[in-house]
């Protein structure tokens, strides 16, 4: 088992990684209040591990209330959300309970947001079963749920007390998933560490054969570079903004298609092509490096063009995305493999052209 | 006017009180973080005091969003707080839009969770119109919508940036929600201030003939005391707790009537009467400080008994209630006027006979 932790003052917690932790209560136990537990979860996690995580809790004289919701980006919205809350009322979950989170994103972040306003805020864990979630959205404390009009809308900055990553729940994720989440996992290389970078192309089909040992390494350096990234700027004013590589374009993507059409990381995967088209057209990245980006995503089973949605409608949903402050559009670009920036320099036409170069003819 | 300041570090804030601060855009400005506002106010509300707010705005070239929302705590739940997520969102609220919330208690909680929520925060500024809200609900960051099993279940601490408390709005106030609102002002003597208790006694008449100097005084007195409790005490692990007195009592009451039928105010009164008859009972309070009490609510306009429920249905309320931790119940009681405390030593008997003391026969 590999261990990191996330350093936040009073808010600091650790991030196991490592095979079958889903049967280590011991790892749980320490971070309770009182002895109940309220594990969210959905409709095709919840068959697969829900009863081999509550039997441990059990064993421990734990009182556990399963919730299981709807699987899909589609219910990630209120009524999903009070779906939780109902359930935590009705069994009557006090300020002391704990909310544990066993699913993929969706499931972490309306967990999340369910614990960080449930009562005015209660302690949550997450267990994240999708490669994405173990390297992405279970880091960082971003809870969530769509609005009809944008997606991640509503939602808090609430900080898990613990996060348990079982790569042994890898084993049953659809390889189109496990591709999604291995998008993240290239971001950053991309953003900070050309090193990273390097390895994953070594190691990209030992990481979709989900051989332990790589697998292992590759979530604890994904895990390690948000960790550092959200430490060092907790409610996304300045670095952490670096994460967004990529995002500004998928968002519209995915927004574009409609929710649940491609995956996150499908819509990042190709949103980051054109942040990298719109870098080598703007004289910041080279040709070769190009290259190696767009043949890394091939090589990990991604799209490197987005739909054919038209430069126009691209502008108009980034024109929507919350990342527009005053008007104008910021962009996340490439200095280089290893090192991304924050610009507003962009020009519009660049954009455009950009936008045209890597669209699905 | 007279100004506090909420001293919570980073996160401190202003409250002004006094005549005609709706016509003060100077105090709002320099609180702002763009030049777009989104005002949140009610039926009843809106069209006594929006355009008189908004006319001063847009003098100073702000964009300004109206928000009006149906009017009473039946409405304060998710439909109705999706109503101020939908508004920001056609009329592209970026982050950092300040929301203004103009109005009584239910559009101040609802539109600080709909702050605090929208896009994961965004600033937000009090402008309560109801003397409960003046003295209450506007301090200490509280924000929450009702769930069908219980009131306040769903929200999140969220500081104001600035709270305006316009003393001249309270004209149109009727006089029984201003009387609720002095349940809230004698409970701030009650709790901490016996010296504010007997000013209390002296110029209760001139605060229900709205006296602008009593009034100004007695609100400054109010958001003082709970300014000190929030700014020692803000996520209520502690002397926050104080300020629940009567409300394990009042939540009993105003679940068991359904929301609306009585005023929060209204429950609280008769709660603290409940809390002070146990107290009485448990040889903390004397007899003349209980009429004392007493005395003053009615002068108030204020119910000094509860509905008639049955001791059962209130005990089964009162556990129900939030303020439970671990099965047991927590009360805020009296040693005394001034002197409240927290304490799980009551006696379920005795608990049952104060009931029965204070209920309507």
């Amino acid at each position: 088992m590999r261990t990191l932790n996330v350093d936040l003052g009073a808010r600091a917690y650790p991030i196991h990684i490592g095979r079958g932790l889903l049967e280590r209560p011991d790892l749980i136990l320490p971070k309770l209040r009182a002895r109940k537990v309220a594990v969210v979860t959905n409709e095709t996690v919840g068959p697969l591990y829900l009863e081999r995580l509550c039997a441990g809790l059990r064993l421990e004289n734990l009182e556990v209330v399963g919730v299981v919701l709807p699987d899909g980006e589609a219910h990630k919205n209120w009524q999903t959300l009070n779906l939780i809350f109902d359930a935590l009322l009705r069994e009557h979950c006090e300020r002391a309970t704990t909310l544990i989170a066993l699913g993929g994103g969706v499931v972490g972040d309306m967990s999340g947001f369910a614990a960080a306003s449930y009562q005015r805020g209660i302690d949550y864990i997450q267990i994240p079963t999708t490669l994405l979630a173990q390297v992405d959205s279970s880091v960082g404390g971003k809870t969530a749920i769509n609005h009809p009009l944008g997606k991640n809308m509503i939602g808090a900055f609430h900080q898990p007390r613990l996060v348990l990553a079982d790569t042994e729940t890898l084993s049953t994720l659809p390889a189109r998933e496990l591709s999604a989440g291995l998008a993240e996992v290239i971001k950053y290389g991309l953003i900070r560490d050309a090193g990273f970078f390097a390895w994953l192309e070594r190691n990209i089909d030992a990481l979709r054969a989900l051989e332990p040992e790589a697998l292992g390494w590759a979530i604890e350096q994904s895990c390690r570079h948000k960790a550092e990234i959200v430490a060092a700027d907790e409610t996304e004013r300045g670095m952490r903004a670096l994460l967004n590589l990529g995002h500004t374009f998928g968002h519209a993507i995915e927004t574009g298609l409609g929710y649940g059409q491609w995956l996150h990381g499908e819509g990042v995967a190709a949103g980051t092509m054109m942040a990298a088209e719109l870098s080598r057209r703007m004289g910041w990245l080279g040709e070769e490096d190009l290259a190696r980006i767009e043949r890394l995503f091939a090589r990990a089973g991604l799209p490197v063009t987005g739909p054919a949605l038209g430069v126009p409608r691209y502008l108009e949903l980034m024109a929507h995305d919350k990342k527009v402050e005053a008007g104008k559009l910021r962009f996340v670009l490439l200095r280089g493999i290893g090192q991304a920036v924050v610009t507003d320099e962009a020009a519009m036409d660049d954009v455009a052209v950009a936008i045209e170069a890597r669209e699905k003819s």
